[in-house]
């Protein structure tokens, strides 16, 4: 009798080379992970279960009574935090714009295999939490320190190395003051998915740095090489020494007007006036600007909504007289410091940061056609 | 300058045949719908945002305030109901799970070209809302009635068809009694994505009868062939007419144990005594039995956890000694109505009910390896 083969043994490609179909590695991966909708970029808080999702190993299921979060100054003094120590401190909520470091890395090509994301990496909550350095000011640090280790609860394997998910900030970002260990997001306990019962909310960084299931933060007086850290580089060839991933650049996405095509996502709408809109943010400043084209080669400006602070997308407008044909819809954001957004793709081996511009092509078909 | 290219124009393959890897717009469909992580068999509810989400066309934004429910009896009888007007009536909760006809489509050879699911397409919630029959006791039906047909407010096309999502059940079976107009999923408003603010709950059928964001129930003299009951059949070949999608088929589904590598999802686990755990749901009845096969050939009994009624998927567990090696790690149920699930996959054009035998491979490592 035949038995159902797994998915590791298609015959089909399991792991594609660059130019080809996406493998099946990269489709179980796609599918456990979650990107937003394009549409939900219509809501400045995305709703829950459409907020984008990355888990690198297992989401594990943490008992709230048994878990504690271990604060050790590396001095010898440290503390253990059960999560009612936690609630009971000062809550601070912060409007974040949270983006994968992966996200954009399918268009890439050739195709860093990997997380294959198109631009669906993103999300928007309003998270609730201790301010890092409040959880700092109870332990004594060390006069040395140089990084903040935050370890989590999820356990794996990558490229042959077990670990417990860990990720480190330099001393100087953890002490910024927007840093949470956020226990809420939206107003209501973390959802599994995203950390319960505590997790790291980093303001600006790209997602590996907001650590979820949080169960250890450890000042150390080294700058901390694991693994996460040494994955997580932008580099161009396999020698590269590159550098360290960290602030969200600059990005525009444009919500796709019209109604789609099931299958291929292409968009219909009528000819006639539209309203164009998105939302755009940047890790390395507020939104300042947002250029749109609809023909590929001229810019216009669109108009800014207001700000929900310096961490969360900033949703903008514009009008478009859509004629009867086939377009491309693009959009670029500048942010404060003065960051523009690429119009082409950024290529780095792992397939980080690539904030290429968004390209939404849409057919516009009178009704009666 | 280069801009980038929009993943609809990528050099990689757009469609890909038989056999090639996953192609661009089935990546962009298997990002934007949402699988259950095989971690979620744990719970016996699943988590919000963890359920699977099939969309066919965008999440429409309803206001509550402005939705209303319109049911028409086919006779001129009809009535309009304000979202206020369901939630006066009495409510009903029914345990379900759910599962997408889809389901397995991308395990089968040759892979029919669609939203490509592994085996994730499914989840379990607590539905509350309106028994249709209550409905339908508000209007006068039709004494010739042969369907009766539900409308969504999701509009798109498909292979050239502009609609908004209708599908329609056998009056005997819309008179049963188990089918919900819901309102609300774990207790809570429906999330968006889940339909918003009322949606059709067929406990026992695949996902396509449950229809989201409700607009209309109407009671009709004939057969109803909209698209989706074209589109959803069991076809063999081109000139096949098929049958109809109905019933979800008997599946389990086994929580893979260990710990897993990010990349390929392959699992390890140490040697010595595992308890595998699982799911097992049918819609021809509650599951009666499980069986487990840890090398292929041969099957033994797995526990069976309590019935948490006849829609809801069944919690199974199977000892095991882990050796040192790789094992693949099969299950299959049997309902209440004799139907058994088959070891090997069920290949349709549609890749619709492919309910062929999980298979779970694991790695079994000692610590020190």
């Amino acid at each position: 009798m035949t038995t159902t083969r797994t998915w590791q043994d298609r015959a089909a490609p399991r792991v594609a080379e660059a130019g080809e179909g996406i493998s099946y590695d990269e489709l179980a991966l796609a599918a456990r992970n979650h990107a937003m909708p394009a549409e939900a970029l219509q809501w400045d808080v995305t709703p829950v279960g459409l907020h984008y999702v990355l888990v690198h190993y297992d989401i594990p299921a943490l008992d709230p009574d048994g878990w504690r979060l271990r604060v050790d100054g590396g001095t010898g003094s440290s503390v253990e935090l059960t999560l009612d120590d936690l609630a009971a401190m000062p809550q601070t909520t912060t409007r974040v714009t949270l983006e994968c470091a992966g996200n954009g890395r399918a268009l890439l090509e050739p195709r860093p295999v990997s997380q294959p994301w198109l631009t669906g990496a993103v999300g928007t909550a309003d998270w609730t939490g201790v301010p890092l350095t409040d959880l700092l000011d109870r332990v004594r640090l060390r006069d040395d320190a140089v990084d903040v280790v935050f370890t989590g609860a999820d356990h794996g394997t990558e490229r042959g190395v077990e670990q417990d998910y860990q990720r480190a900030l330099p001393v100087d970002e953890a002490l910024r003051g927007d840093t949470l260990v956020a226990l809420t997001m939206n107003g209501a306990p973390l959802p599994v998915q995203h950390g319960f019962p505590a997790r790291l909310v980093v303001p600006g960084w790209y997602g590996m740095a907001h650590v979820k299931w949080l169960t250890g933060i450890e000042v150390v007086d080294r700058t901390f090489d694991g693994f996460q850290h040494r994955a997580y580089r932008l580099r161009q060839h396999p020698d590269d020494e590159g550098v360290p991933v960290t602030r969200i650049a600059p990005r525009a996405l444009i919500r796709p007007p019209g109604f789609p095509d099931f299958m291929t996502r292409e968009r219909v709408l009528r000819p006639g006036p539209v309203r164009l809109e998105g939302r755009a943010w940047s890790g390395g400043g507020e939104v300042v600007r947002v250029e749109v084209s609809t023909d590929g080669s001229t810019w216009y400006d669109a108009g800014l909504g207001p700000s929900a602070g310096p961490h969360a997308w900033r949703p903008f407008t514009a009008d478009w007289h859509a004629e009867v044909g086939d377009h491309v819809l693009r959009a670029r954001a500048t942010d404060a410091s003065g960051q523009v957004q690429p119009d082409g793709p950024a290529w780095t081996r792992g397939g980080f940061a690539n904030n290429g511009g968004d390209a939404v092509p849409v057919h516009v078909v009178a009704e009666d056609a």
